[in-house]
This record gives structure tokens, C-alpha cells and sequence, in this order.
């Protein structure tokens, strides 16, 4: 039944064989790994307009300026990841640039950070993409949280069918997004020229002085219009996913995504400037743009639409980078090993599922509101830029290949500004921010733990294949048989009992002396060749009575070097509810016995024809 | 950790020989079985004004001769009891009564009613008590649900640490009641006589004619009455909870309760009458009464106080049948046997447990409003009150013993009172009792299922004694043992099978051709004489091929007249946390073998040292 529903929801299982057919060619690399950076252009710039109205309207020509300053970072982060997806094409990121150059401690910020990242992501895209579907359906706004976590259910459920099948159905809305985008800047542009549409407000003109606007405020927008550059990374971390030569196709992917990028941003930015608008709490800078230039059309609606989608779809950018990741960090043996185990249809399908989980847990946490999220998010983001950036200047200092210096040069000047804007944002909004300094040295204690867990146990588990299996001589070993009455399951468990050792002991634990009685002349009728015990439990606990009398044979057992092994049935019934007409006494006996007593446990199924 | 949480809840584990002190004497337990029935003095003389109140004021001398009505069955029905008390001093009531007589499905009728009929007294009363409780402490009544649940969970944990102890705790809230009532109704007495208490409304002289009063209106007012006396049976199905000699002492604890209830009845009756008490929604019949009698001081809150307490306690009254009810119905293997296990404290702890869980969802579903579900309980207690005094009836006929007749008459009149109020219900309040017709079926068929599948199991267990164990050759036996690659937890499996037998096969999945090929040639260096068999896997699950390779051996161990074990290792990781770290596909696979290979599992711990 359970089965039905994973075939029908995932698919059928695939062969590890097919792994080839999994791969992305360009276009939808574009789409299933560009979505989370090209929706940034949803909230970035507005993230900017918010923080410079507080000087008011008449400062929001420092958009510019900003905006070209991030323009300037885009280009910097473009060719320092560039860089990175030829040095490191099997994939891994910041993860893997910080470790192989900076050291294990180092990688693992770089990891934490990103773990936790692209569960923001994901809650982070799906939020704002469910606040689009719900201003253009308000009847939903009540079940916004709702909302919220269906779309990540499902998501979820088309990640663990397998990448391309999601590719297929997802690189449609990203082209819709993009191809809305720039039909709204095109369209804006041209009514601009024309002088066909009014302006919200006017605007004031570039190099206007504004009291109050001092260099706090602006690198205050500054870092706040960086959250436009989320998701640049994930191209560099997805680089296996992509069809051969991966490296050269995934580079390829992220300067046709800087490129569109940078379009979309800048267009955004000067129109938002160019028609005076003012971010408001009801309504997206966006939605005003389009509104201004439409009207409130079919257009204004298809850019709405196209917006929650992409910002939908961004979230999806988490499912194909955090179990790459995971699998990562596992192969290092710093996260669960469950995080390696590819499922039915090739997925990692353990970090899938962990990412839904999280994400919907953040959201219900947060009641579905993000902004506070944002910053969080960003300077999470900004962490494993600024390290994959040292590390990719340790890289080109150490390795010196041809060609070295100015590759060493952009990395530098990558890593420079990364620096400068991580401490921007430490100094205009650590209000918001400080969490990631008690959480990420957690995390990475984590990390830590786990990978002390897994050396020990790997040493404790080493086997010198020179010395040849021990022996033990059978006929030392003892077999200890509970029995709870004379009846066809303590036949069966007998027999099989005395199959094993001819060393064989039935064991009964009985509440009162006449129940002793009555079994030990039953016991004496029937001929099993077998030593009855007998036990007195004053207290009706079988457990207590029966862990002494193993603890004492498993003593007398470990000075003979043998082995002992308690016999128990395990009743199958026909329908699933007769299970519950059983005493399951007996998987209590086992686990307490299994865990204390150090015996070898045999379950002998019997089960019920009718 | 649990266990220390459960020992301070419930108190040290009780040896089955300290039983004795578990026993109640006849004040005890008048408070502990009686709260029910005197508890309806709270409500029943309320259930029937609101009835009358409908004809107008004028009509409510007619609670007169309706309470007269009901005194004449209460003492119907305390004779009758009294008798069944004699007649059954081993307790069970009416399932005992009814399925000695009148044949085990009229039993089951019986008992079935009855169970569901605790659970309600537990809602039903509890919800009340809450009622009076947050009508005392207004603050409160936005958590009346909360309120309830922590009664019942409060109920329920006394009665874990067993009898005798909530009883000295429960017996004085009782006599409290009881006292304060007697208070009311003297006084109440006293100020009629003295005309110091103004009534609230003037009372209509008794035979004043009223239009619009019929036949049917007087019976559904009076078998609203009835509900008056809910709980009166309690007494004859806990005799053996009596000091010896039990059923002389639950003979005077019945007549003593019936007294007592026979005063407070006629009593409130007849003063509400006298003050002209008008029923209200949002204040009860003895609320106004004492508020009239005494104003509304200390006195008043005395009696909301102890009106409120009884209540609860009446819930109490359930703790005591119901798990008596099941045990004797799991006794004989109508309900499942978990019923028949004595906790630590010597109570039936999965009945406790059970009425708590039940009664709680009852209040959960009903929102804490118990108006609709009093007729359901009445007419649930009217079920077996008629079936038992039908039993009784042939009781007689059959075994007719010294001075059966008289006896025979009680019992005559108890039962035709009985079915006359079962129809009445049925005629006047069919719209609101009619689950009952549904649900006692479905009860009766479920008792019936249960039966059959243990009469099926003791028929598949039955051995017959003269025929010798069978014997099964130890070198055919098979020892399978799963090897995920060579560590010392598989030596240490390999070491245990070994033991066991000469026929060890130790069986490898691999997901690669690689994989395989590695561990042949691990294999090949370890001096282990045991063979190695690998099995390719393409869709990196371990379960089928082995599944597989299982069914073959077993098709072959079948043949031989052999036994197949498979040997499974399973960790035990120093800290709980580490646990995590482990896949456990160990389980899933045993799980899977088990049921349907049916092969036995042997599980050998392995514990980590670190």
C-alpha cells in the first residue's frame, strides 16, 4: 500500500546504470540552477529603495550609484566562480575550495553556512513567492502558511522523481520570468522616452544632495541591494549535474546567468528610479513598476504570476545544491551517513526530504514572514563567498599554473569586496544578523562530533585479515528457551533450540508458586529432553526476574568462551489488527535483554493461519 | 529518566501478595463508588424543570409527582441490586448477571452499553465539575477544555498509584457534598417554614390544572428525571474491591447511597418547587437555590465548591468499573488481553489508561458541552439495569431457592419499570439516543471478532503432550550471515554462526562490479573456511537480492527437514545521539526477512566501546 504510493508520487525505481540520462544540458542548467540568483531581482532592489526612503523620496536617485556598485560585485563574483568551476570541476563549492586550500575548519564554515543557506533559500523563495499568489488571490492570504508548505511538498515530491523530469517542467516559468522582466524594461523604457506614462512621483535628479544621507545609510543599502546576488554560487556546487564537458557547459551557464542578471537588476533599478517609486508595505516594488507601466492589464497580471513562479522555482535551486552538499560533508564523514545513500530514482533522497522538513519548519516558525529572514539569509550567503574567494587565492599561490597572476588578481579583488561587504553587514545590521555567530561555530562542532564518531568507530571496527577466525566449540554454547506455557510456538522454538546446541535450557517465569506447579508437571508429561527452570516474579515483571537468570548463565558462558542465545517466537497474525489482541511483551524482553544482558537474540517467526 | 518520571507519578511497584491492602471499607467506599449517583442530584431535578419549564412556570408542580416517580424506581432499583449483590458476590454486574441468564450475546449487549457508558460518566461528569468550576472562577471559562483534559489526566494518574490511596485522598470531597447538601435543604426547610427567604418566583398550588401539559411532555420530564440515577449499579459490579465479608458490606453501602440519594433528591426537588426556581441557561437549579436560600456568601460558594468537587469525583466513579468491566470481558476473551495485565500498583493499568485516553477525546470532540450527551448516557446506563434485572428473573425461575418469590417480584417490578423507561426514552427522545442503536451492534461484533481470533489462536497453540519433541539434525542447519565488507562486528558474526554449525554461508551485495571484485579478493586473504557469496544489486537495494538468494536456501533447508538462521549484527553506539549516525537498514531488512522468509534472525549486539 505504502509502495503504491511512493511508485505513484516518485516514479518507478531506476537502475544505477541510468544514472547518464540524469544529466542537464545548458538551457535547463540555466533554469533549475539560475531561478534563486535571477528572483533575486523580485526583492533586491527594493530591499535597496527601503532602506534609502527613510531620507526620503528625494534620496532614491542613490539607487544608482548602489545599484552599479553591486553591478560591479556581480561581475567580480562571475569571474571569481568562473574560475572555480575550472579549478574544481567535480563540484562542491565553497565547501570544497576552503577545505582543500584553507583547511578542514575553514570548509566547514564555508558548509555550515551554506547547509543552513539553502534552507533559507528554500523558505525564503517559497514565502515570497506565496505572498505574490496571494495579492493576486487575497482569498488565500488566510492560508498563506498553508500555501507555503503544499508548494514545498511538492517541490519535494518532484525532486525525489529525479532532476531532469523537474527540469523539463520548471525551465518554462524561468523563461516566462525573464522574457516578463525584460518586456516590462523594454516597455518602460520606450514609455519613458515617449513620455507615455506618468510617473508615481517625480524624481529628483542624479547628484541631488540630500540632508541626512550619510555613508552609514548608504553602504546600509548597499549590503541590503547585495541580497540581489544570492544564488551566483550554485552553478560552481551543481557541476556534476551537468552534460560533459560539465566544466566548460557550466561555465558557459553562469555568464549567460550574470549576463541576464546584470540586464534585469540594472533595468529594474533605473526604472524604479526613472517612475519615482516608493517601496510601500502592500505592494512589491515590482508590482508597481508593472502597474505604472501597464496598467493594471493582463500584463501587469502575467508579471505577477511569472514572479511567484520563478520565486517558487528558487527555492527549488536548494533541492539540487543542499544533498550534493550533504553528500559532500557525508563523504567526509561529517554529516550522517544516510546523506550518501542515493534513492529509487537517484536522488540523494535523504537531503531532499531533511530540506523539506527544515524549510517547512522555518516557515511555520516564521508564520510565513521573510523579512526578517532576509538579511540572515544574505550574510549567510556572503560567508562561503568571501572563503571559496581566499581560498581560490591560496589555490593560485600555491599550484602557480600558467597563467597564474591575474587569475590570482580577480580572485583577490573578489575576495576583497566579499570582506568589505561581510563587515558592512556586521556593522549596519548586526541586530539582525548576530544568530550566524552562535550558530555557525555550533554547527560546525557538530560537524566535529560526528566525524570523531565515525574515525572510532572505524578504528573499532578494523580487522587484521592476517589472523585467521576464531572457534569456538560448539557443544559449549547455550541456548536459553523463555517459555510462557506449553503451546505449538514453544514447540517450534524448542525444536529449533535443540537444533542449534544440545546444550538447551526452557526458562519459565511464573506470578504465583501454583502456576510453577502446574508448569513444572506439565513440563514433566511431555518428553522434550529439554531442563525446565522455573522463576518466581514477585512483582508480575517477567523482564527482571529473566535478566538475572541470563546475566548469571551469559557469566558462566563468557569464563567457558561460549557463546549464549535466547530463543524467542515472534507472532505474525493474519490481519494487521489482530496484532493488537498480543501481548507485544516480548519485543520489550528482547530490547531490554539485547541491550543489558550482551546475548545473541534468535527470533523464530510463527505465524497464524487464521 | 521515564522510569524515575513513572515512580514518582505512580508511586514504588506493589509485590502481587501486598493485594490485600488494596481492599476499601464501607465509608471508603461509599465515596469512592457513590460520587456518581449522588452527583446527580446536581443535574437530574435541573433535567427535569427544563422539560416542564416549557408548559410555563405554572406547570412546575408537576416535578412533584415526577420525583415521587423516580424515588419509587430509585428504590426499585436498590432492592433489586441488592439482590444481584448476593446473588454474584464476584462482581461484573450486569455483563455478569445478563450473560449467566440470559446468554452471552445479551452479556455483551450489556457490557458493551456499560463500557461506553464509564466513558461518558467520566466526560459527562468531569465536564459538568468544569462547568461549576469556571462558573466560580470566571477567568477560566475561555480554557474549560484545558481544565478538563488536566482533571482527567489528574483522575487518571491517582488511580495508577492504585485504590485505597485516592480513596482516604477522595472520601472527604464526598462526605463535603453530602453534608453541605443536607445544610441546604435544612435551611432551606427552615426559612419556608419561618418565611425568612423570599421565593424567586411564586409557586402554583400542587393540582393546579396547566394547558398544554400531556401525557408525553410528564414522561419525557420524567425520564429526563431519570437520569437522576446514573451510577446506582456501581456498587454491584466493584464488590470484590470490599473488605471481607464483600457482599453484606456492599449490600449496606448500596442501601446507605440510596438513602442518601432518596434525601437529596425529594429534598432539592421539593425546595426548588417551594422558591419557585425557574430553570436558566447560564446558572443551575442548586446555583439558584443556594443563592436564594443564603444569599450569595460563603455558604454559597461552599456548595458551588463541593458541587464541582463531586462531580469530579464522580468521573472517579468510572476508574473503579470500568477497568473491572474489561478485565472480566478480557477474562473471557472478548476484549483483548493487555485488559487482564495488574500495573505496578496492582490496578488494571490498561483500562485506567484507556478510559482517561477515551473520555479525553470525548471532550475534545464534544467541546467540553455535555447537554447532548446525557440523554445518550442515561439511556446507555438503562441497558444493562434492564438486562440484569431480566437475568435475575430467570435466576430465579431456574435455580429457585429458599424464598425465591418475593424475590422473583423485586426483580419482576425492577425489570418492567426498566423497559417502560426504555421506551419512554425511545419514544420521547429518539432524535438524540438513536448512536446507541448503531453503536452497540458494532461493539457486540467487534466482542465477537476478538473472540474468534483467540479461540483461532488456542486451537493453532494446542500441543499434544504425548508426542516427544521432533529432533532436526544440527549439521543440515544453515547459517546465514549478511557481510557488508570486513570489519570486526562481521567477525564477531562470523565467529557466533561458526558455533553454530558447519553449514555457514556468508552472502555479499555489491552495487558495482568493482565493488564485488574488491571483496572476493579481501575475502580470499582471510582465513575465515567459510564460503563467500556475492550478489550484484542494480538498484542499490539490499533487500531483494537477499531476499532472493534467502528463499532459495530456505526452498532447499525445507526439503532436508532443515532450519535457516540469518545472522544480523546490530550496534549499540555509546551515546543515544550517535545511533543516528548508523543507517539503520539492518532493521528494515529483518524486518522484511522475518515476514517473509520466515527464517529466524539471530541479532548479535555489538557495543561500542567509544
Amino acid at each position: 500500500m505504502l509502495t503504491k504510493i511512493k511508485r505513484l508520487l516518485i516514479g518507478r525505481p531506476l537502475k544505477s546504470n541510468e544514472s547518464h540520462s540524469q544529466k542537464l544540458n545548458k538551457l535547463k542548467a540555466l533554469a533549475v540552477l539560475s531561478s534563486d540568483a535571477l528572483s533575486s531581482v523580485a526583492y533586491g532592489p527594493e530591499q535597496i529603495l527601503i532602506v534609502l526612503i527613510a531620507a526620503g523620496g528625494i534620496a532614491l536617485w542613490y539607487s544608482l550609484p548602489i545599484a552599479l556598485g553591486v553591478l560591479v560585485l556581480l561581475v567580480a563574483l562571475v569571474f571569481s566562480y568562473r574560475q572555480i568551476i575550472f579549478a574544481y570541476p567535480q563540484g562542491g563549492g565553497a565547501y570544497m575550495v576552503s577545505k582543500e586550500n584553507l583547511g578542514i575548519n575553514f570548509g566547514l564554515t564555508a558548509g555550515g553556512a551554506l547547509l543552513v543557506d539553502y534552507i533559507l533559500t528554500v523558505a525564503v523563495s517559497v514565502s515570497a513567492g506565496t505572498d505574490a499568489i496571494t495579492s493576486a488571490f487575497p482569498a488565500l492570504h488566510a492560508h498563506a502558511v498553508l500555501v507555503a508548505v503544499i508548494i514545498i511538498v511538492i517541490i519535494t515530491v518532484l525532486n525525489l522523481r529525479g532532476l531532469t523530469d523537474s527540469a523539463t517542467l520548471l525551465s518554462f516559468p524561468v523563461y516566462f520570468f525573464v522574457l516578463m522582466m525584460l518586456f516590462v524594461i523594454g516597455a518602460g523604457f520606450f514609455e519613458a522616452m515617449t513620455g507615455q506614462a506618468a510617473p508615481v512621483h517625480p524624481h529628483a535628479a542624479i547628484g541631488t544632495p540630500v540632508m541626512g544621507v550619510g555613508l552609514f545609510l548608504l553602504l546600509r543599502a548597499f549590503s541590503s541591494g547585495c541580497t540581489a546576488l544570492t544564488g551566483v554560487e550554485a552553478i560552481s556546487n551543481a557541476i556534476p549535474s551537468f552534460k560533459e564537458p560539465a566544466p566548460k557547459n557550466a561555465a558557459k551557464t553562469l555568464l549567460m546567468m550574470g549576463g541576464i542578471l546584470a540586464i534585469l537588476l540594472s533595468g529594474i533599478v533605473f526604472l524604479s528610479y526613472w517612475y519615482g517609486i516608493h517601496p510601500m508595505s502592500n505592494q512589491t516594488v515590482l508590482s508597481q513598476l508593472g502597474g505604472t507601466i501597464f496598467g493594471r492589464n493582463v500584463f501587469y497580471y502575467m508579471i505577477q504570476v511569472s514572479t511567484a513562479l520563478i520565486l517558487v522555482l528558487a527555492a527549488n535551486t536548494g533541492y539540487s545544491a543542499f544533498p550534493m552538499l550533504a553528500f559532500n560533508l557525508a563523504n567526509d564523514k561529517y554529516m550522517p551517513r544516510p546523506f550518501k545513500v542515493k534513492g529509487d530514482r537517484l536522488g540523494y533522497s535523504n537531503g531532499i526530504i531533511t530540506l523539506g522538513v527544515m524549510s517547512i519548519v522555518l516557515i511555520i516558525i516564521s508564520g510565513g514572514r521573510t523579512e526578517n529572514l532576509i538579511p540572515l539569509y544574505a550574510v549567510g550567503v556572503f560567508i562561503p563567498f568571501s572563503l571559496s574567494q581566499t581560498g581560490m587565492i591560496v589555490h593560485w599561490v600555491k599550484k602557480k599554473p600558467k597563467g597564474w597572476l591575474p587569475r590570482l588578481f580577480t580572485n583577490f579583488i573578489g575576495a576583497l569586496i566579499c570582506y568589505l561587504i561581510l563587515i558592512i553587514f556586521f556593522v549596519t545590521k548586526f541586530s539582525q544578523i548576530w544568530p550566524v555567530l552562535i550558530f555557525v561555530p555550533v554547527v560546525i562542532m557538530i560537524f566535529h562530533k560526528i566525524h570523531q564518531h565515525y574515525m572510532h568507530v572505524a578504528e573499532q571496527l578494523r580487522v587484521n585479515l592476517s589472523i585467521p577466525l576464531r572457534s569456538i566449540n560448539t557443544t559449549d554454547n547455550i541456548i536459553v528457551v523463555p517459555v510462557a506455557g506449553i503451546t505449538k510456538v514453544v514447540e517450534q522454538s524448542l525444536t529449533y533450540a535443540k537444533s542449534l546446541s544440545s546444550n538447551v535450557i526452557a526458562v519459565y517465569v511464573g506470578d504465583s508458586p501454583a502456576a510453577i506447579e502446574k508448569m513444572e508437571k506439565e513440563w514433566g508429561e511431555w518428553n522434550t529432553g529439554i531442563r525446565l527452570v522455573t522463576l518466581h516474579s514477585l512483582y508480575r515483571s517477567i523482564v527482571s526476574p529473566l535478566d538475572r537468570f541470563i546475566d548469571t548463565i551469559k557469566w558462566k558462558a563468557d569464563k567457558d568462551g561460549a557463546t549464549v542465545t535466547v530463543v524467542f517466537p515472534q507472532f505474525y497474525t493474519k490481519k494487521w489488527w489482530q496484532s493488537l489482541l498480543h501481548n507485544q511483551s516480548g519485543v520489550l524482553i528482547k530490547a531490554s535483554l539485547i541491550r543489558h544482558a550482551d546475548v545473541v537474540i534468535a527470533t523464530v517467526p510463527f505465524h497464524f493461519k487464521k
